[in-house]
């Protein structure tokens, strides 16, 4: 087999948080078996936040006590904070994420805080949450451009991540939330954190939105610097739904195509995956902007038809 | 500045052709007019095809003749066999392209000739276009996999490729028609044709379809491979009209976008050619594919409304 790549699974987070309509809570956790079936070794469940800022996700708690935990999954949730924490800890969690801004203007927008503010209740929460042995993951956002800034100086990501990692954080996710990441910029930033010796590559996972489209270009410069770990979401849920073809999250099936071109071995099997996508398609009446689902289902249909065509 | 890399557009011929609706003569040449604006330099407009085949088509001998040829833009057409020849040589064309197929049976479905049958007429027709002074360009389609056959071997494309130059042809661009390849298959394609001293890398182009979203993320391959041409489609035209959200060609906006990021010099205005691509999705009513051009018309749009409550 070729090399390992972990895809981490965050559609039902990550995805899901932007979708107006509410998914029903069993939908969800079977949406979660579809995806462990087919093969993701990580699926980021849902987040401890208050349901007044995500009434999508209102039902984490639930979500997280009943799900019905395969052998060699991780499921993890976003907590913001001391109290999400805790939430996690009732609901038996054993995996949780935490969230920083690498633009001091998005950190202030998104959740009121200065990047200090949010690295002082951070490093409570990991300490807390590393005393109860839990695995603990750190997302930066805006690590290569913010709406409100601009250009995000790799300098300021660079020391974010070190901080992370010395309070605890097991893994740092690198994300482009706006989807203006290019190539060169992924080059250049692996490339950097590469020349620091405190940094382990394999404790780094890259988060590409497909805003731009350039998602799956920027993972291809991921892999070639050596990154191991991919977040993507099923479907390519994501991004605002009011906005036709406008795509959030980096595709898993698109991910899980190019990798198994390449020869790169991640354990998904892309027909199963594809279930789990339609599903959720369905569920929320909507064209997802994967475009291997997209071809896929195409095929599957046409498939359909011949066969209908055959028996009658 | 840094390197140079040559856009060839495709849009008013490999995209348009998909679509039903008749795009009215003056209409393709205003859409011409701005692609030349957006400093395009490459404009293939037409196909010397029976309107039988490709009735949005149909008018290419008046595209030819009356297009506003402007310096330092070639003016392109796909010339099917020696009628299509006499066709662009009445209206004046100085650049025309040629079509093989790297597969057996898409040969035989497409123009119902093998492959040796095609390069017999092909031959006939380079020869008569390169005693005239013509630009001849030579596309290969099905390299990276055939909707019958499946697998392609390189091999027969390589010999294709050496059998297209000995004919007289200028350049020879590859295309992945299904949308099927991967970043390694055309590293493996172009390592093997750099190791042919006879064949000059800047005399081949890329020709990719995003039907899987791998189109971009190929074309990075090909520019670390030291390709220098690409072809694509503004707004991302192409693929069926009729599969929401299916894509075709590779969006010449993305491209422009990775480009620009990654300091390459495509000569292209990317606000310029969005004003192309916004007036084509008007012209045939629907939401193009590109994700750079949907990302783009969301925030003029959001600017506009701001700009109106602003003045009222």
């Amino acid at each position: 087999m070729g090399q390992k790549i972990i895809i981490h699974e965050v559609g039902l987070r990550d995805g899901l948080q932007n979708e107006a309509a509410f998914v029903p809570t069993t939908d969800k956790l079977a949406l979660a078996g579809l995806l462990a079936d087919a093969g993701l070794p990580r699926i980021e469940l849902t987040s401890f936040v208050s349901p007044r800022w995500i009434p999508q996700l209102a039902d984490h708690a639930e979500i997280a006590a009943t799900i019905e935990r395969r052998e060699g999954v991780r499921y993890s949730a976003l907590v913001p904070n001391r109290r999400g924490l805790e939430g996690a800890k009732s609901a038996q969690l054993e995996d949780i994420a935490l969230f920083l801004s690498a633009s001091e203007a998005h950190s202030k927008k998104n959740i009121n805080k200065t990047i200090d503010e949010a690295i002082a209740v951070l490093s409570e929460v990991a300490k807390s949450a590393k005393e109860h042995g839990m695995w603990v993951r750190g997302y930066v956002s805006t690590v290569f451009g913010c709406p409100y800034e601009g250009a995000v100086d790799f300098g300021q990501t660079h020391e974010l991540i070190n901080r992370l990692f010395a309070m605890g954080v097991d893994e740092v996710s690198l994300g482009d939330t706006i989807g203006v990441a290019n190539p060169l910029q992924v080059r250049q930033l692996m490339q950097r954190l590469s020349q620091d010796s405190t940094i382990k590559l394999d404790t780094l996972a890259l988060h590409m939105h497909d805003t731009r489209g350039m998602a799956l270009a920027n993972c291809l410069a991921g892999l070639d610097a050596g990154v191991t770990i991919f977040d993507s979401a099923f479907g390519g849920l994501g991004g605002c739904p009011y906005a036709p073809g406008a795509s959030g999250n980096l595709a898993t099936e698109d991910l899980v195509y190019m990798l198994d071109g390449m020869g790169y071995d991640s354990g998904v099997d892309l027909d199963l995956l594809i279930n789990a996508s339609e599903k959720v398609g369905e569920l929320i009446s909507r064209v997802l902007p994967s475009k291997v689902l997209q071809s896929e289902l195409a095929q599957r249909r046409k498939a359909e038809e011949k066969a209908a065509q055959g028996s009658s």
